[in-house]
């Protein structure tokens, strides 16, 4: 059965479920929306861990998450990685970047203070919820 | 008409081509293998703006050279990441990662001596494409 790992709970906000993938937002740095996509799988740490036939559908939800962040935050430029060499479970980062934010032009990791949301991250949740309509999602 | 960005002319070796994307092997970074595929097709630079058609085929061209570079150097981890804030080109690196290598466990991008192959990279562009087998590549 599949559970959440722990410091994937601890760091994220609980946007909601796509067929295969939790989507999470990032709880500590506001300063880049960052959305963390992890497969309801068990067992999977590198990507390609992924049940054979659960590859394309994950990579079809990333897209979707991916342009849906780029559209509600008009991001100069989207990141897209899955490293994990520190979480050992399989989880995928889609994240807004823009000129001049706090790592700009380097990768987020490591950079930048931490910077929760004011409001415990509900107006993000709830404009995220909005254009996600993950309800409605359709491969 | 599709040419490869200066940068990653400058800092890569040629291993070969797939149907889509071009594979390239950095030059800089040998204690991580470190791959980079840059799909042949122009005005690209988020991996959504890929076209339509071209998306999912793309993602199971990363998927074979992710699971061939992982055979090939029984990585402990593999990092897969589209970034491209600093080159405006879309590019995916594909990435064996060791327990205790140089940046271990974080992410590589800015850290690590830039440590050439000993011999401009002769030995594992050989085992490369001997493992990947572009030719015979089917989706």
């Amino acid at each position: 059965m599949f559970t959440l790992h722990p410091q994937l709970e601890v760091d994220t906000l609980l946007v909601g479920d796509l067929p295969i993938c939790r989507v999470l937002l990032s709880g500590q740095f506001s300063q880049y929306p960052w959305l963390i996509l992890v497969p309801r799988r068990t067992g999977c740490r590198d990507l390609t861990d992924l049940p054979e036939q659960d590859y394309l559908p994950v990579m079809e939800e990333v897209r979707y998450v991916h342009d849906k962040l780029r559209e509600v935050t008009k991001a100069d430029k989207m990141n897209i990685a899955a490293l994990g060499n520190a979480v050992p479970q399989l989880h995928i980062h889609i994240i807004a970047r823009f000129q001049g934010d706090e790592a700009w032009p380097g990768p987020v990791w490591g950079k930048g203070e931490v910077t929760p949301y004011p409001d415990k991250g509900l107006k993000m949740l709830k404009k995220l919820r909005e254009v996600l309509d993950l309800q409605a999602y359709d491969a």
